[in-house]
């Protein structure tokens, strides 16, 4: 007689700066609990996150934190799993694996919010069967990350691909919002440049207004110089900006233009399929910190 | 009674568009046989270096290259060891490694010529001990490889980083001089840049002409960028044009600049020892070469 042993429950933490979305379950189409709540004091919002997993039926035999940051995903650091000096109030010098670790009693894996997105899309969405690809995000802020030969991207710290610095667009003169940069990628481009610069949500703004072309110029020449760095297998887009309809074909014909011809393979002359949105769309995030989770155990 | 079988020598190749290394030996300090001689037609180069390996006395037991590109570095791919479309007349299409293998009937190993220096340096230079760092080369051209992760840097073609895109310098007109882009990094800054926007070569620009703090201003951002999308943990700068004592100096003060304290990281309070000069100087490549037959055997 054979006993069928239920497969075990996982955890996830998609820890945001504005949200914390928190799950059980074991893939993209088992995911008995869901949560989302926002983002407050570490206290508070690293208890709600216990709270929701002690509720569960089951406790999950490992968590995974895909994390807002800095972080420092070094494993073999005292200070890994922290947050470290991030600019949002409160947050710097926060343990937050050791929190979830010491509160639930399982392993708990932990890497940037964006790796742990590319870990999404590589186990069940667009990415799957490739060892060099980038997750990009483009909402509030700028952030990349994924794999590079098959492994997380981390190096000293982590890519902070959000703040490299691309040429501006013939007479454009806005300084840029980035409090370090100014008019890095992420002052140029990212949700709170386009509020800053344009007065308001980049939602509210129709679809000829002429931030959209800017917009595509600022992000194609950012992906242009990441295609040229790393060679990506593909490059996924997401984020809230990115839920504009007409931006993603805009950026694929201006990276075509860039890069001139000098990329030679054969999923360049179409960037249908090389520029591509999340498949998992927002739940790559959660799905990323779940598949961590499964690897740990 | 023991015998002393003598280690076995390897062979490598630092294929350059403008010259050929080749050598055979175990390391750094036992090179018996060192050639270089001008890259002219495939047919007579190729010929030249496989005579360099057929005269010596013992064959060499598998051979590294390093070679200019674009290049096919992919072992599973029907075109690896091919230099592929590559400006360069005649060279286009040319299968480097095959000619290698058949002609002395030994293993190639073949990469990039930046990904091999950056191997050499790794293996007995500036970057031992590391997983995730550059191997910068600005000289004729600009070019970067290195390991991310601890695997040499590959992905859907290899790295072209020389072609990145940076902001000009303020009241800087000049149109650039790469074919492709006209005011890539590579445009702007290379030697062939240099030459092509003073009128005179590099070498023979005086300490104190304007060039080089213009030239420090693009390298810095080019720097800049490569730290925020890769972040390595060390960054290996050669080449040619590298050869100007103060030009290393006014790069780290202007990468510090352009960064603005947002990388938090001990090393980067004095860039001294992350940004550095090749530590095997002009023998990074063909030592890199050497170090992947070895790794092949």
């Amino acid at each position: 007689m054979s006993v069928n042993l239920p497969s075990p429950l996982f955890g996830a933490v998609e820890a945001g700066g504005t949200k914390f979305v928190c799950a059980v379950g074991r893939g993209p189409d088992d995911l008995p609990a869901v949560t989302r709540f926002p983002t407050t004091t570490p206290e508070e919002t690293l208890a709600r996150t216990l709270a929701f997993f002690r509720e569960q039926p089951t406790t999950p035999v490992a968590v995974g934190v895909g994390s807002f940051g800095p972080v420092d995903p070094d494993p073999h650091s005292p200070t890994y799993g922290h947050i470290t000096l991030t600019p949002k109030p409160r947050w710097s010098n926060v343990d937050v694996a050791g929190a979830l670790r010491e509160g639930l009693g399982v392993p708990v894996a932990f890497d940037t919010d964006v790796n742990a997105a590319g870990l999404g899309e590589h186990r069940w969405g667009a990415a799957q069967g490739l060892d060099t690809f980038l997750y990009l995000t483009v909402g509030t802020g700028i952030g990349g990350g994924g794999l590079a030969g098959g492994r997380p991207m981390h190096g000293l710290v982590h890519p902070e691909m959000g703040h490299i610095f691309v040429p501006r667009a013939p007479g454009d003169t806005f300084a840029g919002a980035c409090p370090f940069h100014g008019d890095c990628l992420e002052g140029m481009a990212s949700g709170s440049a386009l509020e800053a610069r344009w007065g308001r949500p980049a939602a509210e703004l129709p679809a000829d207004d002429p931030a959209w072309p800017l917009e595509a110029h600022y992000l194609a020449y950012g992906i242009a110089n990441f295609i040229l760095t790393l060679s990506p297998q593909r490059i996924i887009v997401g984020g809230g900006v990115m839920r504009r309809p007409r931006l993603l074909p805009m950026i694929r014909q201006k990276v075509k233009t860039i890069l001139n011809g000098y990329v030679k393979a054969p999923t360049f002359d179409d960037l249908d399929a090389y520029l591509v949105p999340p498949a998992l769309g927002d739940r790559a995030g959660v799905l990323g910190a779940l598949a961590m989770a499964q690897e740990l155990a």
